[in-house]
């Protein structure tokens, strides 16, 4: 945080105790106001109000530990430091240019009043957009190594609001999200018809995951979420109807521990974003703002990327990833025709899955010595495609499958990554299908965690890009680790092909008010053929968008890593609208969140990344819409010329998915274009500014 | 098993059931008979005799599985395939210059009579000393990864024979023995006694550890235990008192799951030894002969040695691990000391513990980071250290304290292993001390087990020889990894430093019918100063034994990695007997068991590697008493000068423990020597060939 504007502003004195205190602070715009406070008791609480509006009531804050055995739940003020930031940071990519990071300080320290001796702070930072808080745990005498039983963070709402969630699940975010008023979040009826997640742990009927998103009556957006995830595990959240209240949920370990600390030791920070507009909650900055400056001194060898690959064929049931299956995708003849394709239409990368020995038996047996990371299939030349993808300006992108063994991959990453980098490959696809290994533990543990960063930090010494997929959800550790590109951690694309639900209309709508605050999603668009019987004439799976939307998402889910997804025979059908994928950039200076409804529909207009043309995606639910979009955006005086990649007037992602129209006109900031998205539509523009006029 | 003769008796055809059969095997020499039958029911037992007296009633056989959820209790058999065999191998280093391995080998092939469709083989075989059986799982149609929750064998006993024992723990093997019948094991009150040991894991009231030794009333000994233990837990025993029954018990993993398995499967060798005499069972080579060979293609690296080191005087209070003790052991200075020592009187290696940062917190937090194993404290300059000992013609003895944090050290074990060969040091020490991360895995596990195994096989990769501490008791797979020399695996000498119990003196009369019957055990041996307030007057903990014993034991427990563990400054006061553990060898071409019984004395011969003298090591328990010696073992017609360390008239471990004397003596083979051991005593003889005579 270097350059970081911090004034102290007042002082109580280390060691003052207070019985009873009572601390405001306010957000630089003063609509934002925190309050804590210790009772007579010594409970310790925090409550926010936005316009004076109540956000979160009094909402209490302590600890469990079960070793010591410490139970922090009534406090003595030991002092309260006050300060405020505001700097200006710029990242390595991202969805704008600069980001401005913000704050008014609070940090209390408080003392265990019951007799352990035991001190920590709680810092508390009030934005614009909503507050982080996190507990600190400096030396001190009386507390050096502890263990986490339960953090009892509370959350506790003003009324019963309308709740985006998806079930509790210590392995596994890759729900649909379900909408309900507070009191009506039914996690284990939810999760039962998900039949198509391969590996759920539920929590029990009373858990929901974060980052979660709440509606209230009167218009307010509020989001509970957490940043800057490190050696910590995922905190889920517990409902308690009765009192309007979450609380949080540690991911518990394989012994039922949370967490394994040493002081000086910090929780991630608990955010709360509020907005009365549904467009400032997407374009927060908060969660970012909160996360460590980059750890990685020289980032110029890290590129955001487009790529193509050899996946979807096999989901699609054209090829598959063992060579045993007779139809082994990943061959040298094949992955040749991905790269002559990148490579003639301008992407950076082919991802390849199933190129090395092991997918026989991959799956499902809690096998530990599954893959080995540097063994191709025999009939994939692994030496020759890269001789081949290095002639044609292409990379390809290695898949390190782990199969949740990730006892196993962690004894053999650095022979894989060296293998990676003696066959010029400098992004991994990583994947954690399956039960964890060390068995017990779980996807969203501490030490899953500290594996994730592992990876990052590990990647990162070998100059390598990830994308993670199976891992827990982000939490702005792009910022810290800007080689980290993007995460899978939700319900992605490849959903499409799951028999049962699919990826419903509103899907795409929701992920960015959740799973997207956290980071980049590696979701893989771009599906051009959306009835899934292409080889199989019985698959009844079909992707609920229209082709004009599978375009829009390349704008509107942000990502510096975005696949074409699709089977290159289907993008040749559609090669007008396929230029918009070649088009449209993985890197941006700008972007305006133009309208936004959780559940209903997405407008996002973004500037590529040193470049004056903007590109523009929107779209829309189960429901046909006109949105109408003001394009003041773009720059005074200039003139656009706008190629509209628009649903076809009879297209509707049941019907007619594949219908779609091409308009083209000029225009400027003076215009508005009332965009038609139908039943599961969507609209995707290209704004070039026209050079030779003004 | 190259060069060994199999000869196919008879076969039953491959898939031919029957509903009730009834085997016999006897071993090469008769005397053993094993009986294998399945009744109507489908149970199947073996049952064994020595010389018409039943070893083993018949006991039954099976197996459940979790998943695929079978019961394996009842079985038709498919086919019984019998074969002989003998061979003669010669072991890198040894007891002995070469090992017979002679058998008859019954193979049962049995199917799942309830339904799966399981088959497997039980595979026996019949030595002159006992028996090995395992269970096989071929490759099958409906059987490929499955999960172990229990393996039911039983050892059913004929009488309340006098039992061996040490409390069932999944964590510890360093017990004291505890001598009861068998119907008064009772173990939880013997392990409440044990105060100074770190971490138990108590099974429960009815379990306890093999190798379990028994004595019948008729004098026979039998010892249970297991052989080739890999990819499978420590089988511990669990009792049926009413019926006098021992089943074996598994190590549970963290989620209570006792193995993964993958066709095809083998589980290790369960044994049974048997003899009528005593020294036979310590001669025994059945574990070895059941292990497979080595599988280190060019063992000329691998060299059995002596060493002396930076330990003890941490563990008697002059120095401590720690740099920020203030008193620092690891420092250059005193290194130096003991490379010029070891190179003065002749040592190959130098052992240093606390040389690396992390050791201030390293025990008892279940931390996962601890030790990087590369990052010297500062005030050990490895690299002059490292010149300083090539200079003498010593080597460092690198110390891997993992602290039970073994995800961490195999994240660490190839840089740590490539920085031992960078700073010339060939030896590791591992040690596992504390609970294990992954957290909820046991020292005696699955998980933990095929870490040994890693660790053996990396550190071949590297040339490197390991001994390992607190890791499972070993099974003879030094015959398969000659490089992993030695194993602490058992209550070694440190325990001579803790405050409630020691090690009595019949611990070591013990120790070779039990856990040395697996492989040679890191004991460090060699005190001299007996009483062990030597820097702190306070201090009670004495070593029960005389000097004279601490010689006898460099022969008594057979290694080829031996410490001389006390501190120079005490070796230096007495020279004359040190000169024993400077001639002693640490290979050795033959050994011969003259005289044991357990609990009260052991007495052996062995023969120096390609050399014509012999040492004798004769060790008693709390007992003073008279062995009588033929030296029948020496060369017919040669005389040899015998140098006799004993104790002295008026010593004893409780009053005079450092008394001994020196004895020279013309002797042959027709000599008889009465050994005059005194309480907690021993005696120590080296017998050089006179060149010059005959």
């Amino acid at each position: 945080m270097k350059g970081i504007f911090l004034t102290a502003l007042f002082c109580l004195g280390a060691f003052a105790v207070q019985a009873q205190s009572l601390h405001y602070a306010s957000s630089p715009d003063k609509r934002i106001r925190l309050t804590v406070q210790t009772d007579a008791a010594g409970e310790l609480t925090y409550a926010l109000t936005f316009q004076n509006q109540a956000v979160i009531a009094p909402s209490s804050l302590g600890f469990v530990f079960s070793r010591p055995a410490v139970t922090l739940n009534r406090f003595a003020v030991v002092s309260v430091d006050s300060a405020k930031a505001d700097e200006t940071w710029k990242p390595v990519w991202g969805e704008v240019a600069q980001i401005r990071n913000q704050y008014t300080e609070l940090a209390v320290r408080v003392a265990d009043k019951a007799g352990s001796n035991v001190q920590m702070v709680v810092r508390f930072r009030v934005f614009n957009d909503g507050l982080g808080f996190r507990y600190e745990f400096p030396e001190q005498p009386h507390l050096k190594h502890f263990v986490v039983a339960d953090e009892n963070t509370q959350f506790r709402l003003t009324a019963d609001h309308t709740t985006f969630w998806i079930p509790g699940d210590y392995d596994t975010n890759e729900y649909l999200y379900n909408t309900t008023k507070f009191s009506e979040i039914d996690p284990l009826p939810a999760a039962a018809k998900e039949k198509d997640i391969a590996l759920q742990s539920l929590i029990g009927p009373d858990a929901v995951q974060s980052p979660l998103l709440m509606k209230t009556t009167n218009g307010l957006y509020i989001s509970i979420f957490e940043a800057a995830l490190l050696n910590y595990p995922v905190m889920h959240l517990r409902l308690d109807k009765a009192r309007l209240t979450f609380r949080s949920q540690l991911v518990p370990d394989a012994v039922g521990n949370k967490a394994y600390l040493q002081t000086p030791a910090k929780t991630p920070w608990r955010t709360v974003l509020v907005s009365n507009k549904a467009t400032d909650l997407l374009a927060s900055k908060l969660i970012l703002n909160l996360n460590e400056p980059s750890r990685i001194a020289d980032p110029s060898w890290i590129k955001p990327q487009k790529f193509v690959g050899m996946w979807w064929e096999m989901h699609v049931g054209k090829a598959d990833w063992p060579l045993a299956s007779g139809k082994h995708g990943a061959n040298t003849t094949n992955v040749k025709r991905y790269i002559d394709f990148a490579a003639q239409y301008g992407f950076d990368g082919v991802l390849v899955e199933g190129w090395n020995v092991g997918w026989e038996d991959w799956f499902g047996n809690w096998k530990e010595d599954v893959f080995d990371f540097v063994t191709p299939y025999p009939d994939y030349d692994i030496d020759a495609l890269t001789a081949y993808a290095k002639q044609k300006g292409v990379r390809l992108i290695m898949h390190h499958e782990t199969s949740g063994a990730v006892t196993n991959y962690e004894r053999r990453m650095d022979d894989a990554y060296r293998y990676m980098v003696s066959k010029n490959i400098n992004t991994v696809k990583t994947g954690y299908v399956g039960r964890i290994i060390p068995r017990g533990e779980h996807h969203d543990g501490q030490w899953m965690n500290k594996h994730y960063e592992r990876v990052a930090e590990k990647a990162a010494q070998y100059k390598l890009m990830v994308a993670s997929h199976e891992s827990s959800r982000p939490t702005g550790l792009h910022r810290t680790y800007p080689n980290w590109l993007a995460s899978e951690a939700a319900r992605g694309s490849e959903f499409n092909n799951a028999p049962t639900l699919g990826i419903n209309p509103e899907h795409t709508t929701i992920l960015p008010f959740t799973r997207l605050l956290g980071g980049p999603m590696d979701f893989t668009p771009g599906l051009f053929r959306l009835r899934l019987n292409q080889f199989d004439s019985t698959r009844r799976q079909r992707v609920q968008t229209t082709l004009a939307k599978q375009l829009a998402l390349f704008v509107t889910i942000y990502s510096p890593l975005q696949m074409a997804a699709d089977l290159p025979e289907n993008y040749l059908k559609y090669m007008d609208a396929f230029q918009f994928i070649r088009d449209v950039p993985v890197d941006w200076d700008d972007t305006q969140y133009i309208a936004a409804e959780p559940g209903d529909y997405v407008a996002v207009a973004r500037r590529g990344k040193g470049s004056d043309d903007w590109f523009l995606g929107a779209i829309t639910d189960e429901n046909a819409r006109v949105l109408p979009i003001p394009l003041t955006f773009l720059n005074t005086g200039d003139t656009y010329k706008a190629t509209i990649y628009r649903d076809a007037d009879n297209a509707g992602w049941d019907t007619n998915p594949e219908a779609y129209k091409i308009d083209k006109q000029r225009v400027t900031r003076k215009s508005v274009l009332n965009l038609k998205l139908t039943k599961g539509g969507g609209c995707a523009i290209r704004f070039k500014k026209v050079k030779s006029e003004k």
